[in-house]
């Protein structure tokens, strides 16, 4: 995948993805990110604007550089690791902004697995790599073709599955020890009904407010970190 | 103020922030938009491609609505409002992004005010009216010149300042009852030196990861709502 921009550039240089290939324009010249680029074993190719324009549309301030692409798990994976207790389900999150935030907390948070279905979610895009600022490369990402099945699932390995969505118990007065699987609905729809009615239970967030809503990856966040206190 | 574009104006028009003009391009056939303007008490201008551009060089995607300047509040409202006991200062968050995300979140949470410096603040963009999802319209923000003296202040009013950076307690063993001012860091600073030493205490939130922070918006989400569970 091709990634361009210094604010992605320093954040893909400071952190253990794995690089592919450095592209300069030949008359970059910003000394932080050269500094940076020195620190890795690769040497940049330098290329004149017209062949940086022929490698991306996107404005690319000076430096495109091609990462791999990432390497999403089956949910076998999880099926075999019995260490594995904090489960994160994304129901379909389309804002690539949105999705590369909740990677990174998943990964303060000490999140095992993440979890995605194949369609509908925002896929690991330029702005992901830049939201996630760098974690990437730390968290596991599981593709799966169904998701309902997929709670199914988890359900059998042991994972007490939580939905969050409105309407539900207030998320501070459930218990969240035991394997645990939490599932976060899209950007103003929630969970998809046949999601929701597989879940053991629907956590809530109390609004006082008269908007109604919390952006959903800092609604995410608020969960998230409310079962990694129980790890 | 002038704000555009479709996502924009839907949050606008579902709001009750004060509308003035509406403007639309003469092609705009946008149902959806078209039937939230009905309800408004307001007739809709149309223009012409080269007046709307006249107007603004962002992408408008043929709607720019004019709404009032948002009316800062100042210190001095707090120091008469004995019944406001939570309240949010910013230590100079930059990104719109954020800026509108933490006022959303504020609004969610029932925070009574929300503190800005004068200067170094994201101001109020179109980028904060649409990520702060209309919740722009229910907030207080006051604006002040000096943090410092701001959180003096504040303690003389009976507040307990609190400040979330890394390397202090952890967020979830300290009482937050009683009167609480809490400081949030800029993103990738965190307080400012001179901010930090005037708090009462520290609050962190623990990361079990590498990449060693939160987005500032998610950061500020989980510990809002862990004041507000004591309210």
């Amino acid at each position: 995948m091709l990634v361009y921009g210094k604010n992605v550039a320093r954040e893909i240089l400071n952190s253990n993805l794995k690089i592919q290939e450095i592209y300069l324009l030949e008359t970059f010249n910003n000394q932080e990110l050269l500094n940076l680029i020195k620190r890795q074993n690769i040497t940049p190719q330098t290329k004149k604007q017209s062949e940086m324009s022929l490698m991306t549309t996107e404005p690319h301030q000076g430096i495109i550089i091609k990462i791999d692409d990432y390497k999403f798990l089956d949910f076998e994976t999880i099926k075999k690791d019995e260490s594995a207790n904090f489960v994160v389900v994304l129901d379909h999150i389309e804002d690539p902004r949105n999705f590369g935030a909740i990677i990174r907390t998943c990964e303060c948070a000490g999140v095992d697995y993440i979890i995605i279905p194949n369609k509908g979610n925002s896929e690991i895009t330029p702005a992901v790599v830049k939201t996630s600022s760098g974690a990437l490369a730390n968290v596991k990402i599981v593709k799966v073709s169904n998701l309902r099945n997929t709670l199914t699932n988890l359900k059998k390995l042991g994972y007490w599955v939580i939905g969050t969505d409105a309407d539900g118990k207030n998320y501070k007065e459930i218990d969240y020890d035991g394997k645990t699987a939490l599932v976060i609905g899209s950007e103003g729809f929630g969970l998809k009904h046949i999601v929701r009615e597989t879940c053991d239970i629907i956590a809530s967030i109390p609004i006082k407010g008269k908007v109604n809503s919390l952006n959903a990856s800092v609604a995410a966040g608020i969960i998230i970190y409310e079962v990694a206190t129980w790890r």
